[in-house]
């Protein structure tokens, strides 16, 4: 049999959030998180963090209710673009082209089998960036700004599923997602949760269990802070500044990463990790699958548990009993 | 009035902990913590951290139950020894001299209020250092450790009272403990929690309700870490070597320290302190009292609030309910 | 021999920075350092740090050339400020009393043998807080503020002497300073650099040989970080904001401080210090003595040498070979 | 034209060091870096960190002089590595199959046009950790251990090379490296320095120009600490234990990366990065050409300019000027 891996799909490119309170999302991450302004454009507005160059990684758009707009992907080529359009054409839940948006071009649209909105696309904008926000390192999306405690990057967002194995096993066939982890009933029958990546990161996305009698929800987005310090300076922060802090910090044990969950002005959830956890080089990494009863060492290696509303709350959805600064 | 403090006491000398598995707590303070032993006599074992000079800051000793020895102070010349000791002759809490111990000479020993035994030393002995264990820095005492996440020194302790106000008083007005932080009941009247010192740290030692019909109980012993990793270092490194975490890390609101607390094999809480939060260096500073409301802000800044067994444990006590690794 | 110390001087207070590019320095202290502004008074700013609760410890004041204004000392009691202001009459050094600042009441003035004007000041304002900067902590000054890399305290100052030893003496037989390390020539008969204390820092004040035929001049102002994540984050940020870096991050082997040296825009050297080094507790503490062979060690314990022009440069002076960002 | 790039090597396998000092290497990575021995034979040690999962990612050798034995890629299929041979055959540069290692099975070997010894492998084993190393984790290789400042994996290697443009296009054609930086002649028509990788790291390998009249030189081997602060605790522990520091901490331009830079016993330079910089997930990144003028930002972004040894020496060669402990 063919070891051959399909490799079409290269990196998360955005997020698209939905928020009540537009004005105050905007403000939270760029006051806080010290994201950029790229663009306004009706009821939308673009971010990107300092070390990202495309035009976005953040859109926010304002909505009734807090939630998730759609998640866009980037390609490898063009090739890969077409492929995978195919491929998605081919189990029934293509969408089909749209034009594009501020800062892409053409994209696939699909939604998955759980009811998510997704596009894949390979036209990317990189952003223009005004010269007094350019840094003094050429490698670098932008001059590392002196606000909040700054986000490098986008670095992945969980989705609550109310079929999770179904979800994992339409990304992993269509599109080449690898399962990296997953937590799964004792007896190994049913996948609970699961943890995907196209990358060297141990995730790019997560499938959480839906509660609620609904689809489409949002759990969380998250980016990457890069020392364990900015967990404990952004927290810090929240509390003064009157942000909901969630939970932690603390150390998950899947992906290892160390967390810190607060929520933003519109409801959403949002996650800053700070030490990255451990990348994934080998071509033949298995799925390392936690049982239920290990459930609590792969939510929490260090720290404490996570908090009911962390199983509880996706948006839209009743607001979280999250602990208020 | 005089504005004159009395400047009697000039730090915490060493701290006495009981443990019914001497060579487990060894070991976990050697491993874990980075400490040498500098001597072993009969059922006790004398250690200290690589940035202390003196002696020792803890003796271990092999007893029925965990719980505390007794605590020692130095004081900052022979003429407040004497000074002290006559004043603590006065309230008819003295015990007497005693010859002195491994690494220090006369000590003056009394009873506090609760029942905790303490004693007043000036004569302390500095560590002989083995050439192999000498720093190659002039000012530190013996070489870092290539052994766990080395403490550097020792910080503080925290004992139970069942009447905390009446003990503060008689460590303020006999021995010029200057009360930082409390916590009170909201109309005012009570003392519930007390956090003293007498140098610039926000606290050398701090006094929780005791909630058993016990006395002269031990809540835990604090090591200063030096760094907020040091404490994702140690939480990683306990629940890989069998160490049992009760909580953290997070940030106390009172002191503003960051923590972790674990058990030591003899069933003694201990903290490690990373960020040591704002040193006091203002004379006219007055007490921060923190009503019965406003506890949870106190106890727990940025962070999950403390567990039960916090509130519930000390030694000697039946065991933590604290999370085992 | 009585072995009683002199205790009477509590903490720095304040010092007041010389600036010919007033704007320039104040915006580096908010937008870099994260400091608040006081007050406004003529041609002197008063600013602080969050950490910190009295009116001010920075004072930035309009002047042709770069320098020191003065530094101040806050005693310990009203009583202690009597006293010293007698001994320092006695040596002849005295200006006498002047009836005080923004930020503070009656002060005793002098100048100390190697010309640098000092105050001794008991009776200082608490800052007034707007609403909006209040900390949800109530033993915090202000609110941490989202703005630059905030520094928690000011920590020390640096001044250049022709006569350290001299100068030396003076503080400690006068002011009751505590001689933490010195460098001494190897055959100890010179004091080439001192380190001193009131407090159970390392040093709140350092003093290092005046190359130039000048006296007065200051070396640099130290303010406390926290963490040596703030000192890798301020350098990227100072390097992308215009700040010219002169130094670091290292560690120095006096102190074992963390250390980062920048030259902020009216072209004084001010340092952050991440890890605060080791606290001396220790009445018994003996001055660590560095000969000059040991220099190397003692100035970088790891990190790279101290470039020619943390030798050479002080204010007001000739301009910094710093590198400039 | 296609945009399809080559995307047959997943990974760094591993890399031998030769050494004069086995004893000592074997105790350098094992007490400072906390890497694992999981084989000896013969003249050779095999180890591995604690989050890698393979039998070994380094290897050290017995020889008369530091330098390097050979450096080992993974490929990310069976029909990767028949694809990428026959394309390095058909260069010319193939040396044929060898049956395997310990821990790996056959593998194709060749020379670079340098003179490095290269090998690509598909078959690699998994380490057999014994049951007391065994982590709490699932996904850990093996428990974290409680020596030294561990390392969590190989991170990357540099080596010299008399031409790097012919070297660089020698790796990109045949075996799809990417090239993520370059430092170029300020005429942008020589490379001067290269630094490319397959994976989402900033760079899996690094080409630097070779001074002397010598081939296949080895400049240093990294490998990843995951925090800065693992970066001042190393560097403490290696002046404390004797080991030669040479630069740092600081932050390359290039690649964004902190560092630390050290000698081992055995001669060879080692590095360890604590914040691994940007990870590129764009598929259209185009590479950072910097030019020679540009090289001290490339180089060092904050910290002190690299010392006269990073520039001039490599193993085998004439012993470093590095500071020495």
């Amino acid at each position: 049999m063919s070891t051959e891996p399909i490799l079409d799909l290269a990196q998360l490119a955005h997020v698209e959030i939905l928020t009540p309170d537009l004005e105050g999302s905007v403000r939270f991450f760029t006051a806080m998180l010290g994201l950029s302004v790229t663009e306004r454009r009706g009821d939308s507005t673009y971010l990107r963090a300092y070390e990202e160059r495309q035009h976005h990684s953040l859109k926010l758009t304002r909505a009734p209710q807090a939630g998730l707009g759609h998640v866009s992907w980037r390609v490898r080529s063009s090739e890969a673009l077409e492929r995978r359009a195919a491929a998605i054409e081919a189990t029934g839940r293509g969408r089909g082209w749209i034009e594009g948006d501020a800062g892409h071009g053409r994209a696939y649209q699909f939604d998955t089998p759980n009811g998510h909105r997704w596009e894949l696309v390979w036209d990317v904008a990189r952003a223009s960036v005004p010269a007094a926000e350019q840094s003094g390192l050429i490698n670098r999306g932008s001059r590392r700004p002196a606000a909040g405690i700054p986000a490098r990057r986008i670095d992945h967002y969980n989705l609550t599923a109310p079929d999770v194995g179904a979800e994992r096993d339409f990304l992993v066939s269509t599109l080449g997602f690898m399962e990296r982890e997953a937590v799964v009933t004792d007896d190994g029958a049913v996948t609970i949760a699961s943890w995907l990546s196209v990358t060297n990161l141990s995730h790019d996305l997560a499938l959480v269990p839906e509660g609620a009698s609904a689809t489409g929800r949002l759990h969380h987005v998250c980016f990457y802070g890069g020392t364990n310090e900015a967990l404990f300076d952004l927290a810090d922060l929240c509390r003064e500044h009157g942000i909901a802090l969630e939970h932690g910090p603390g150390r998950h044990g899947i992906g290892k990463t160390t967390f810190l969950y607060m929520m933003e002005p519109g409801g959403n959830r949002i996650e800053m990790v700070g030490d990255a956890g451990a990348l994934i080089f080998d071509p033949t990494f298995e799925t390392v699958r936690w049982t239920a009863s290990q459930l609590p060492t792969a939510a929490v290696w260090t720290g404490t548990e996570m908090p009911a509303s962390f199983w509880n709350y996706a948006t839209p959805g009743a607001p979280a009993d999250a602990r208020v600064a």
